[in-house]
């Protein structure tokens, strides 16, 4: 499949994340990109890329508009700009034919994912959401053990997803990554909620089964001048009955990029943490403890298999991840499908991350209060 | 020092714990008990434990009045009965002019312990509270840790002690131990949250420096027919500013004895599990990461050091811990001094601890309305 | 059970140790001691332990004639001395009709620990060797499990005892521990083998049921002036085909107490850490991974049961694996039985860890042959 | 770079792992293949890779003369068969002017090996030898550490490479990768040793900055037919005088790639484990421990950054620190450089690997005799 990326410049951290990705299994190449609105910023990533100049695109819509003119343009185009444009241009590439592959959170407000849904139904162009813990294949076998009926119904689930790296305020030193995620005219209403939070969110609801429909939201910033959330606590219910707690901060000095969740069921519960992703530990109420490791060699869930790319022991980690959902993306267009189908989040998940960011900060806004997602 | 025990027969667990952390260092010498209202499971438990048949009281009254007959009588109580007669015995114990060790939580309503509080002040006996995490070494390190100025000011603390043995209505099968723990009647008015929860609290407070000064909580029943909470998370603040999450639940299956905490300031965070409790890590903005390792052969602080019986690498675990809480009381009483002076929690911790559970059952009640503690 | 104790004065690790292990379960009462040869430590010593001063004896031969005299005498000595005395003192003392606890290793020569066999046989007393990590409830857990069908023949076993606190020559500064431990004199002519490479042997025929019966060892010291071992490497074979690997060794800088073994099966392998004692780490051939916890709520076998005091997850380490040892042999004499009768180790593994011990130091000496055990 | 590979066929686990991690970082581009002597695996390969059908060769002798014919040729090849076929491809390549990444062990003689040395001396092309675990970063820092003089004289060295999926018969179960692996006439003289055990000894001379001098090894096969060694354990010298043991074994059931190594200096140890790779350990005589994490914004050495890809806490795993080698040997050659020049082993690491392989296989047909290395 050939791409084209949008953002992703020099000193941006996830943009050579997609791109490495996208490259690693190689069914996707990348053709042309519009990495940065600095045009020689933007020549010289994607000279370092191997790309000719003409590819390279002093922004967005000569992008769109250059490759339309080419016999041989690009087939979808990776977002990975700040939050304020993924939705203005999506919603242009899927207008201008392309498929649309996103990096969350979709957008800075439901109403315009709303509209970009309604987009996507019109020109029935693909669309993916890099929720990439949904990549790791352990995350895949977490959601077929919970869903066992020895496993019980899912009563309790514990989401942590803390950071360290906004404990102090680096967005005043030229940090670029910290600059654009603590302003709320680029980020949107969320900060760390926006950025992490909403992975946080995404993993209860898969390996539980279940929706979150109700929350109460304590949402607020450690640091004086900070205009937007960097930690917060949620207590949440799921449609099934299930009880939550969801911990999202980015002040958490130390703290590396410490995502766990604990989903409880009557009878067992499971574990798994992100910085250790090829382990999920499996314990029992009868008293024995399992522990599922990731590795094509190993007795796991099919989907989860389809996940690892290694035996067992030889680590795979972040990129491996996001990998899965850039080659499943890509299978599934190749073959007419939509990503979803192939177990990318798609436009569904980017509408439930939006109502849960807003249904968050309406609850904070009231002091807690309950409010529905 | 002489002691004497009242609850702890055949199947409790907690009295054999108490009876070994008292032996261990052989400074305290148990020799009377009322350990069961059953008398033959009494005389069978004293026998057990080499005491002799008229130490081997009938009640609780009776063994009051019979040592106050001896000429070597016991010269302390240690009360390890169901929560609802802690306060009855301490304060009849205190005017008998006993020194008193309880079992934790102090009592079943604020009022009560501070009605204890006056007959201590009183009877000028000593009070000690077996919060028994405070008597880990790496707990006082971590307490330390957290006062040095590099660390920065407290701005986080998250705290979870979750237990899985009431997953399933272990009370309606027999075991004593969940029977008397879901009764109001005995338990007085917290479930998990006196049992366990009431730890997390103690422990936050201690390593942070500063009381929990507001919370919202919600308790919650997972079980239909149990009158008391068995699960609930809890947001505060501190009276230094932090924030705070506390998750208190003895329904999440398979989890053993789960209590972790983790403290974060400024600059650097810890983290302290006591499933591993000679552990503790230390991370640092900065990106170094110290394992501090308990043992009398490492650079730890004077607290730490002091409660450290062992060389590093020699694993010490729960009942030592408990035996530092023994040994301090069994010290400062010979020496004619309150425990709390050698580090042993007592009656301000006490009230702390109900003020605590109260304020959580009122915002429980008022759907996580804040609520002073 | 009463018990008197030889060596152990202020200052000295190991006899501390054995008191708590003794005192722990309310089963051993130390009624008397020859703690010191000094006088006066010996004294200050049986003072801090609230012993009479007419049991605090000078030496352990005024220490038999002196319990001799009494109706009320001991039953049994510990003995917690350097090693050269270990063999005298338990002749002695089984020739005076007192049941012997020794530390390890039995002596300082295979032939005497033979002698001492033949004492023991004729005097009928007891003998308990307290190779403390044969306490441990996982250690025998992993046992019951290494023999189960489904595990397969044992093939191989890998024991690595590594510690670091003589990397640097503390012999030489004041370090008494240190001192003792490195005069052959004093030790034996075993240095590290002695001290810890005794334990990893006894270890692993104890988990793989099956006696060492050949060795290639290469012992060195890595520190110039001194005269034993603290370093070495040994190749062995089993007599049921298994060949392993044991690695001993005291100049492991930053090691603590580090020893772990691996036991493999056809199908499984069972991994097991001291400073972790409480999870035994089985892995299966076909994928599965199954982690042992101790805790008296678990599903184990009747031995590991039996050696758990609570709940999982309550940790128990070090000194009650140690006092498994005396309670059981505290038990054992009680009913007239020998130590071992209740899992306790006794002449029988003094004479295994000897012979251990000089077919090492042959094979040593010719560089790495083969050497039967 | 525009590379070729011969071998990788369908099923072939590490010809896959060398073309993901050549693509990771979009510098090289996979141009042609001989993937198979099979002509119909090697079309089905080559199709799905993408490549064109007429630079999907029958074998790699036609690949050569094939490149050859083409202004746009390879540049390099990649050699990932069985290993009796590296250094015949190796030389033939070289001679044909194409630089050569060869999988490891380099051969099947330290004989062909040197004449393949002299070889590349000849033709001046580049080689690269893929001992994959010289691509972490953490195993940078521990060589970076072992070097600070406050480490101290490295004293010991302690490694272990174990793997269970030889502990039965798989070989005679239709698997491909085990098939060939005990086969001499593919394999070439060592079993587990070459595949695995080579891997343990580069990481031990890479990390203590010293070369094995001297040896005593034991090899065997637990399996009845199995002509190579399938495990093994080695004594070995270093020219700095440090001594050490290496254990090499793919009889142990239920590990999966269970690389290890310990370091010890004289004032501290350093102990890296290739299943979690982005954590080093680092202990220190005087008691503290440090835990080193990689990622680009942690502080590490330069070596150890330069290949890092991710921020802390997003791990990185094997196909990264593959990717590392393939990074640097396209971007030494592009420049005109060896490899080596850029961390990549060379020419040099296989000779000195195979001077290993048959050292061990000498001094264990000796029955363990030191031998020279």
């Amino acid at each position: 499949m050939q791409m084209g990326m949008v953002g992703g410049g020099v000193g941006a951290f996830i943009g050579a994340v997609h791109r490495m990705a996208a490259a690693l299994d190689g069914e996707i190449d990348l053709v042309c990109g519009a990495f940065s609105r600095d045009a020689e910023a933007c020549l010289t990533t994607g000279r370092e890329l191997g790309l000719p100049e003409d590819r390279c695109y002093a922004d967005f819509e000569t992008m769109l508009s250059g490759e339309a003119a080419r016999t041989n343009a690009m087939q979808c185009v990776s977002i990975v700009t700040p939050n304020h444009v993924h939705v203005p241009m999506a919603d242009a590439a899927a207008r201008a034919g392309y498929h649309v592959i996103s990096d969350k959170p979709a957008g800075i407000s439901l109403a315009e994912v709303e509209a970009l849904a309604e987009t996507l139904a019109e020109t029935k162009t693909g669309y993916a959401l890099t929720h990439t813990y949904l990549g790791y294949p352990m995350v895949w076998h977490a959601r077929e053990i919970a869903a066992r009926p020895e496993f019980g119904a899912v009563r309790k689930v514990i989401v942590n997803y803390t950071q360290g790296w906004l404990a102090l305020p680096a967005e005043k030193s030229g940090n670029k990554q910290a600059a654009w995620r603590v302003d709320p005219a680029l980020a949107g209403p969320a900060g760390a909620l926006g950025d992490i939070g909403s992975h946080a969110h995404s993993l209860a609801e898969f390996i539980a089964h279940s929706r979150m429909n109700s929350l109460s939201a304590r949402l607020r910033s450690h640091l004086p001048d900070r205009p937007l959330d960097d930690d917060g606590s949620i207590d949440f219910t799921l449609e099934n009955g299930a009880t939550g707690t969801l911990i999202s901060s980015q002040i958490c000095a130390g703290d590396e990029n410490d995502l766990f969740i604990r989903v409880y069921g009557e009878n067992a519960s499971l574990e798994w943490r992100q910085m250790e992703p090829n382990t999920l530990i499996e314990r029992r109420g009868s008293g024995e403890t399992i522990v599922h490791r990731a590795g094509i060699d190993k007795p796991l869930s099919e989907e989860a298999l389809s996940r690892c790319r290694l035996p067992s022991g030889h680590p795979e980690g972040y990129v491996e991840a996001f990998a899965n959902l850039y080659r499943n993306t890509a299978r599934a267009l190749r073959d007419g499908a939509n990503p979803i189908a192939l177990g990318v989040p798609g436009i569904a998940e980017a509408l439930r991350g939006m109502a849960f960011l807003e249904a968050s900060i309406t609850s904070s806004a009231n002091d807690g209060a309950w409010t529905d997602v």
